[in-house]
């Protein structure tokens, strides 16, 4: 055989790079299987990727792939991006059409995520970080007085908006304390998620009942700014209220303005603006735990993506479904909204 | 019948009150099913228990019970501590010998510990309220750059040092992480601790090959300052040291030497002084986590204790056994050190 | 609005009924959000199908949808088989290639099948019904003497042949015992399974290291008869082998004879004909834990069906994923081979 | 040193045997760090323990123990009964007294119990036994037409009557199906049976409520007897009953005509008299599953009594608490009513 009949892979990962998602063993064995045009540093030119498009067999990262460029890909199988969102570079409607697959690496960041929010969790209900920083000033109190407002997680009721890769991830993080835990996810029938062991309820009731709420859910048109003054209001006094996925989901101002006096503490890792304003009062506020976009972003997360989407490509390289990372469905890809090029984000949805 | 036929109990609970620990509906199940002869603020006269320890079933508190005392306490079935450690003013060789149940409260902290633990141990592994601080000072690091040296607890190497109630609390909370849990504990057998599912280890093996140790044993003559500059010497970089029980099981000035570089983080809510005299360096350590002694006292723990007392004092009021408290052991009763007057000791053993 | 302007749905669910898989309340959900044409009984006239189909946004049931009727199905959006199986009837790729959903009802089974084989497992390691039919008849053997061969589950090693639906619902039900699985699935990466704790492994390892073997695989043309007297040759002396999903995964033949000698137990549901003809010297064997196809049919297994597929169906016609019931995947559906018309086939895949 | 110093133990393991219960390396270990005076196949001669009594650190069997020996045995400290309950011709009191701990194995036959009792479980709701003899006579039938009665354990409703050892090694192999337990036991305060995620209850409402009861309570003048006709009588239609623990906890003909009919299906490991005389009716009995006393002594287990006998033994001659058999309580050792000298007795308490 004078020919290299590999399948031809694009793989254009900006703004992540082939160091950071693929270990050297597992770049090496999607080497040895396929032939690889790649190019980091930047979105891989135009013209590179028309010049290939036409062979290829999979495209491992963020190239636009519009119908017209789409029309040529006759031998593409699937198109994996990298980043962490779907974005609208895509013609999806035609890819699902000739059965492309189109696969993001959400669940990657899943178990970090929910290991942080855990975290966040337990450092709300007993005060972990505002300890710290009382001792250091010479403040702390011992034992019960130094326990103002502090709570278990063990029986507590919780909340969780939303429940996707991320609430799947934490469930089983939770499940030792024995909580009732309430779920608001308009887009779950009941019987799913009492299959789960879990109460299916209003968002209302989440906030209400809940000593402890995780906000897990990706951003639509439906749910942007979907907790704001009033709903803040229903949150219990010493309740602890945990924004995980998107920033987008709460009025960021009536945020700022309800946990100001200390009512309820919050904690969050996602902000409007990323990276946030030096001068953004937020710095500032007293009762808020913050953390800059770090959940889900690991050293030896990014190197699972790699093996993530070596196994994926294999697969469908080998005309086998993809198990391992997240397809894009036709009804929600184009619902969610992300931001392209925030290279903070995560990508749960 | 003219008399009240009711068994005494004398209640002298302090440096606990009543209302610390005994709910008003808890308290007058207690006080419909006894007599009570109690007295708080102080601990009860001498005077006075030996005008009622001829009559008393039980004994709720801390009141001395040399030999002589015990030998006019012709009813006493029971004593139950309240402050958290088995004291030396007690003939316990004698109330062995008489089946006078000796009991103490630990039993109550270790849940309110284990959760605490796990949130030291999030907060280690995932720099939590280091970030919180960056983020105040405008110095954090967005995504993989706050990230550095940050690791999942899923799948990591954990050990124990002790796995008595606290770790026992511990365990179901680390499972879902599935962890391999190295154990060093000498007074447990190797088929113990395997029918637990963990691994039975040196204390050199659990430093060393722990990416988060938890220090949960009593201290005893034996390990006392067990863990010094050559155990911290194995700690791997980057681990996480959780130091939760007690803190004479560290030589204390080669854990804080250990962890001032910042080598690897570690956390403790317990010092060898306690309060921490004012100008202690402790409190400028840049790379410790510190917690005053707060990981067991919280408000609804304290509430529990009174649950426990008044199961386990009828319970033994009607020739049962006790199941919800601690029964001292003559084995080991005189082998734990604890500082008698310590106020904010929390009497896990 | 003089039109009723719901979507129409046609019920075409023989060899199911409605009674079988539909509360009336269930149905009453479906009735007043749909228009629906129902026949049962028998399969729907095709008349009475091409009638409709133009209409149709949805068919539950089993009509044949080859590409001339799709291409007339212009409004049609999902297609619920509630028999089992992914029948060769349909045009999958026409659908795929629409957005069509094709659902089939596989997972309601994966509870009760789980269940009932970790009762063969019990009743295999510990000789229950065998133990039974001894006692009936004077011969049986008390304590030890009575427990020849049996061995616990608590620790076993035992294997999974397939990780679908049947062992994911499987796999919480052993984890008490704390077993080591081994799993063969040719279908999934490595890093698949160890992400559930699971130990990928190839066939013969399966068989030759698992003190109980699970078959929970689908039939294929790959692994139709793929464990025969070489592979059975394997399984240890003792061991116990569970037979779930279907027949054709083993050489019947072979299965027979290496059972003959009660070298190891076995138990199975399933049979290369059903029902089981009245002179089959199976019903003969001396080793083998029969049961006719029962594992997954159970009353309000059946009933919970309804429930799925209600809940899909409206999600479908909100424009939103299904997520109760089990999507064709375009690689495997054709690859799947069950015997439409079997009426007892149980469709997991 | 020209003596041996090692301490003497008495082994009397009558009616087990070592061979039984310990494997050679463990019964090597036992005697390299003590001196072991053996005797098998019959009760130790009398004048044989009275020769040793007197060095004796340990008794390892039942040797009689009644208060003029005591009072000579003053190197004493432990006795451990291998055959699995506590007999009366020990002076538990003086033991008490002296600090000599009185240990059995009951808690290695808890976890074999456990998955037995599981086992009958599935057995009785899916009708598992009952399938195969029907399959054997040509009377089977396939899919629901076989399933009459069948109900999933899943989310079922359970009792426990009992919440000692076998109820704790039962718990966690049930937690995966997520049912709701009722729990009777007088011995046990709601709060203990509460922490355990269990629901406290009256026998009677654990009888009426359960889809599946598990009776897991030692004998005891208050119990015996304790479940007759009238309770029965609140057992559900279709409902499962487990009989593991003693046999004498129901009112065995009542159990017997309350189960003639079918009515609800029951299984029992234990029995009145046992061996079962040859021509007892219960063989023929149409509605029970029965074992011959079957669920503890499985060849595994016994071996692993033996590893328990030596770790504790060795903690008790270290001066350290023993932690793998179960100690003798002083308010329970004489209630509980077990017969000597029956030799398929479990030892459960």
């Amino acid at each position: 055989m004078s020919e290299d009949e590999r399948p031809l892979v694009i793989f254009d990962p900006f703004p992540r790079s082939r160091e950071l998602i693929f270990r050297d063993d597992t770049w090496e064995k999607l080497a040895a299987r396929t032939r690889i045009v790649s190019h980091e540093g930047e979105r891989m030119p135009e013209a590179l990727v028309d010049k290939h498009i036409g062979e290829a067999a999979l495209v491992i990262g963020q190239s636009a792939l519009p119908a017209e460029r789409l029309a040529r890909a006759g031998k593409l199988r699937g198109v994996i991006n990298v980043e962490g969102n779907f974005l609208p570079n895509i013609d999806y409607a035609g890819c699902f059409a000739r059965g492309i697959k189109v696969l993001a690496i959400a669940p990657a960041f899943a178990r970090p995520v929910a290991e942080m929010g855990l975290g966040f969790a337990i450092d709300l209900a007993r005060g972990i970080t505002r300890a710290d920083n009382d001792f250091r000033k010479g403040k702390e109190g011992y034992g019960l007085s130094g326990n103002q407002g502090a709570f278990l997680l063990s029986g507590a009721d919780m909340g969780f908006v939303g429940f996707g890769n991320l609430g799947q991830a934490l469930l089983p993080l939770l499940q030792p304390f024995r909580p009732t835990i309430r779920v608001f996810d308009p887009w779950l029938p009941e019987g799913y998620l009492t299959d789960f062991g879990l109460v299916p309820a209003s968002l209302d009731e989440v906030l209400s009942r809940s000593r402890v709420t995780f906000v897990l859910a990706g951003v639509t048109e439906e749910n942007r700014g979907m907790i704001g003054a009033r709903e803040f209001s229903l949150v219990p006094d010493d309740a602890a209220f945990v924004l995980l996925s998107r920033a987008d989901i709460v009025d960021w101002d009536a945020f700022l303005e309800a946990t100001r006096g200390g009512r309820f503490r919050a904690a969050t890792d996602v902000f409007p603006v990323e990276p946030v304003p030096a001068g953004d009062p937020v710095r500032g506020h007293p009762h808020l735990l913050l953390s800059s976009h770090r959940a889900g972003g690991v050293r030896e997360v990014f190197l699972r993506i790699g093996e993530m989407v070596l196994d994926d490509a294999l697969l469908i390289l080998a005309g086998l479904p993809p198990v391992r990372l997240q397809a894009a469905r036709a009804e929600t890809v184009t619902r969610l909204r992300s931001k392209p090029g925030r290279s903070y984000a995560r990508g749960e949805v």
